[in-house]
C-alpha cells in the first residue's frame, strides 16, 4: 500500500494550495494530490468561457503547478476514508495511507426540484470540462437564454452569453441583482448596465418550472408569465459536498459545511478541510457563514497547509471578499454592508464619497468610483466597504480587505497614506477611502 | 481687522484639506485659505499637460473645493507672520489675526548653479500657470529637449514630451532611473520601455553647464559629450519654502523643512504646518525624511485640521507610497525596499512573486504582474513592497501600503483575504502578495 505524509483530495482551487503550501512548511514530506478530474477548470473563469475567453479548455489550472511543486497526482475518485487505519479508498480500487489528510471537495451547484429541469438544455455551472463544453455547444445555436440566479454567476454568465448574440433574460426572486451583497444604489447601477448591453432583468420572480418536450422551450414563472428560452441556466449557489466526510463520521456544520476548528482541522485533527466544502466562521461575528469564494479556498488551503504537522497559523474568519464586472463597470465589496451589520446587531454609521478614479478628470480612463464603507458607530471599527468603478475597482476593494483585516478604525482610515497618481489613482485630496471615513466620523461624534 | 478662527496659508494640495477638515471637525470654525496663485495646479498632474491633457488650464483644482466647503479665499501673498499679536500681513496690506495657522507653503523646484541655467529654453517644473504655458508654448517647437533627473518628475516629464515628436533624452546622475526608490530588475524595466518609446536614458552622468548665447542649444555633461538641446528642463528635486517660518522665529528641521511635532504643530503650537514645506519623520525609523509627495501633504493635512483646536490625531510617520505609469507600464512602491531597510540596520528577508493581474491569463488586459516584498527578519514586519505591471498596480500598491500601516508580519500578508476576479485581479491561487510573503516565511526559518 502506497503510504505519504499529506493527501489531499481535490484538484480545483483549494486542494492545490494546500499541496503548495505543505510544500513551502515541510518540505521533506511527501505531498499528494487526488482528484477525479482529467482537467481542472480556473472555478472563477468559467463564465467567460462562454464570451471572452472562448472554450473550457482555454480556463485550465495548469498540473504544472503540482509537479513543479514537487506534488505527485493520482486522478482518480476517493471513495471511502477510514479514519482507524488512516486511509482513503479509490473507485479504481487501489488504498492510501496518510499521515494527514485534507478535503478540498468543493461544492454542487444547487438546482431545484422543478418540472422540467432535466430537459435538454437546462444547465447549472459545474465545475466539468465535458459538460461546459456541452454548455458551450448548445449556447452557440441559442436564440434564448433564461438565466435563473442574479447573483454574480448569473450576472457573469449573462454578460457573456449576450456578447455571443444570444437574447438574454436573467430571473431574480429578491428584488435586485446582487441584493445579498450591494446595497440598492449599486444594484440599480448594475442593472442599468445589464439593459445597456441588451440584457432583460425580471426582479421579484421565480421559476416555477422549465417547459418543453424532451428539450426545453420556454421557462415558466411564478406569476403566470412565460419565457421562451432555448437555454436555461441555473445560477443560485451552491451545496457543500460532505459526503465523503459524512460517510467517515466527521461532523458537519450548521451551515451545511464539514465542520473545522480556527487551524482548518476537522473533527478528526489528522484530517484537514478547506474550501467549498468546508464550514465558514464570519470574520465580525465569529457566528457559521454561507460564503463560498475561490478567494476563501485559498486562503484556508494557506492556514491548513502550514498547520499540518504544526499549528502555526489560526483563522480569524471568513471577511468575504467580492469583485466582479459588468461590462466597463467593475464593482466589489469586503466585509459587511450596512444592512447585514445591523442585523448583526451592530450599530453602524456609514460614509460615502464620489469621485472620479484619475486626476485631472480629463486623463484616459477616467471613470467615476464610488465608495461606501460602514463603521461600527461605538469602537469605530471598519465593518465594510462597496465600490463601483473602474478596472482599478478590484484591488481598491483588496485595500479595504486590509484595512478591515488589520481592525482599522475610521480615524485610521481617515489618515491612512496611500500613494496616488494622475494615470492610476483618485487624487490624494479626494481619495475617496479617506473622505468616505471623514463623513463617517462626522455622524460619530 | 478681519479675524478668523483659522487661518490656511497655501492652496495647492495641502492647504485645502486642512480647510475641508477643520470644517469638519470644527463646524463653527470660520476658516480663510491665502494663496498667491489665481489658478491652483494639480501638482501631481503638471507633467500630463505637456502631452494628454493639453494644457494647465485644464489641470485645475476648483475653486469649488473650497466654497463648497465654507472657506473664504484670499488671493494674495502672505508676507509676514506676527506670532505675538497673531496675524499675518499680505502683500496687498491687509493684516488677518487667526486663532489657529496652518503652513501650506509648498516648496520650490531646485536648480544647481550651474553655467547656462538662466538662458531661454532653460526651466524647472514650477506650480505656476503662466510659467507652465511659457514652457508648453516652448516645447511645441522644440526638436530636442533634454531632462535633467531620471526621478518621477523626470520620467514623466520625458514620456509626456516625446509624445508631441521631440526628441528627449533624460540625464540621470544615479545608475539607473528612480534607483532611489526601485530595486534595479524594477528600474531596467522602466529604460527598457523609456527606450521603447524611443526616449533615451544617459545614465551616470550629470549635466555641467547649459550651452547657449541667450538662448539654450545645447547641454554640456561632466563627461565632456554636449547634448543638442532647444529645451532644458531640470526635474531634480524640490527645497521647502521656509521662509515665512523662519522669519517668524519658527523652528526648522534637519532636512530642512519646518520642523513639526506629531500633531503636526510648529515650535508655535497654534501654527501648524503641513505638505511639502513640513519636516517629516519616518514611519520605520522616526528619523527625519526627505520625502514630499501630495499624498503626504494630504494626509497630514487630514492630521492638522482635525487637531486643530483639540488634539485627535498623531502622525504615525511618513511611509512614502509611490506609483508612477510609463507608456502602459504602471509601477509603483510602499515604505522600504531591500537596500534602505538595510542600511537603516534591520535585518530583511525578501519575497518575489510574479504572475499575470487576469486569469486565465487570456483575459483581456492580462499584463504581468511583479512584486518584492521586505520583511524585518527579527518581528516579520512587512517594511515594503514594489509592483510592476498593469494600471492597477496603483491600487495594489496601496494594499500593500495598508498591510504596512496596519504592521502586518508575513503571516498575516500569507493568510490575507483578498478578493480576486478573472478580469480584474490575478488569480487567488497565485496572489502575489500571499505568495512572495509565504516566500519570504520560508527564508525565515
Amino acid at each position: 500500500m502506497k503510504k505519504v505524509d499529506v493527501l489531499i483530495i481535490g484538484g480545483s482551487a483549494s486542494g492545490p494550495v494546500a499541496g503548495i503550501t505543505a510544500r513551502r512548511h515541510y518540505p521533506d514530506a511527501s505531498v499528494t494530490v487526488i482528484r477525479k478530474e482529467k482537467q481542472v477548470l480556473i472555478p472563477c473563469g468559467i463564465p467567460y468561457i462562454f464570451g471572452t475567453v472562448g472554450s473550457p479548455e482555454k480556463n485550465l489550472i495548469p498540473d504544472a503547478l503540482l509537479s513543479k511543486n514537487g506534488i505527485d497526482l493520482i486522478v482518480d475518485e476517493a471513495t471511502s476514508i477510514d479514519r482507524e487505519a488512516k486511509t482513503v479508498t479509490l473507485a479504481g480500487g487501489e488504498t492510501i495511507g496518510y499521515e494527514k489528510l485534507v478535503l478540498g471537495i468543493g461544492s454542487q451547484p444547487l438546482v431545484p426540484p422543478l418540472p422540467g429541469v432535466d430537459l435538454d438544455g437546462v444547465f447549472s455551472v459545474k465545475k466539468d470540462v465535458a459538460y461546459l463544453n456541452s454548455l458551450l455547444q448548445t449556447l452557440s445555436g441559442a436564440k434564448d437564454v433564461v438565466i435563473i440566479g442574479g447573483g454574480f454567476i448569473g450576472l457573469e454568465m449573462a454578460d457573456e452569453c449576450a456578447k455571443s448574440g444570444s437574447s438574454v433574460t436573467v430571473v431574480e426572486l429578491l428584488p435586485h441583482c446582487l441584493y445579498l451583497v450591494f446595497d440598492e444604489d449599486i444594484c440599480i447601477r448594475v442593472e442599468e448596465k445589464l439593459a445597456e448591453r441588451g440584457i432583460k432583468v425580471m426582479t421579484n420572480n421565480k421559476a416555477k418550472a422549465v417547459l418543453g418536450d424532451g428539450k426545453a422551450r420556454g421557462v415558466l414563472l411564478d406569476s403566470g408569465e412565460e419565457l421562451k428560452a432555448d437555454v436555461v441556466i441555473f445560477g443560485i449557489g451552491v451545496r457543500p459536498n460532505t459526503k465523503l466526510a459524512q460517510d467517515a463520521g466527521l461532523k458537519i456544520g450548521e451551515r451545511r459545511g464539514i465542520w473545522v476548528d480556527r487551524y482548518m482541522r476537522t473533527s478528526d485533527e489528522d484530517i484537514f478541510a478547506v474550501g467549498d466544502c468546508a464550514e465558514k466562521m464570519d470574520f465580525f461575528t465569529g457566528k457559521p457563514s454561507g460564503l463560498r469564494l475561490a478567494s476563501i479556498a485559498t486562503a484556508e488551503a494557506r492556514i491548513a497547509g502550514a498547520n499540518l504537522f504544526r499549528l502555526k497559523r489560526a483563522n480569524k474568519g471568513t471577511i468575504g471578499v467580492f469583485a466582479t464586472k459588468i461590462g466597463d463597470l467593475a464593482m466589489g465589496m469586503a466585509g459587511m454592508r450596512e444592512k447585514t451589520a445591523r442585523e448583526a446587531g451592530f450599530d453602524v454609521v456609514v460614509g460615502e464619497a464620489e469621485t472620479v478614479n484619475r486626476h485631472p478628470g480629463s486623463m484616459p480612463g477616467a471613470t467615476p468610483l464610488k465608495v461606501k464603507l460602514v463603521f461600527h458607530k461605538d469602537s469605530g471599527q471598519l465593518l465594510g466597504g462597496q465600490a463601483c468603478g473602474g478596472t482599478s475597482t478590484g484591488e481598491f476593494v483588496n485595500v479595504i480587505a486590509g484595512l478591515i483585516q488589520a481592525g482599522m478604525t475610521a480615524d485610521e482610515v481617515a489618515t491612512y497614506q496611500m500613494g496616488t497618481h494622475p494615470a492610476l489613482t483618485a487624487s490624494p485630496i479626494a481619495y475617496p477611502l479617506v473622505n468616505a471615513a471623514e463623513i463617517a466620523l462626522k455622524k460619530m461624534r
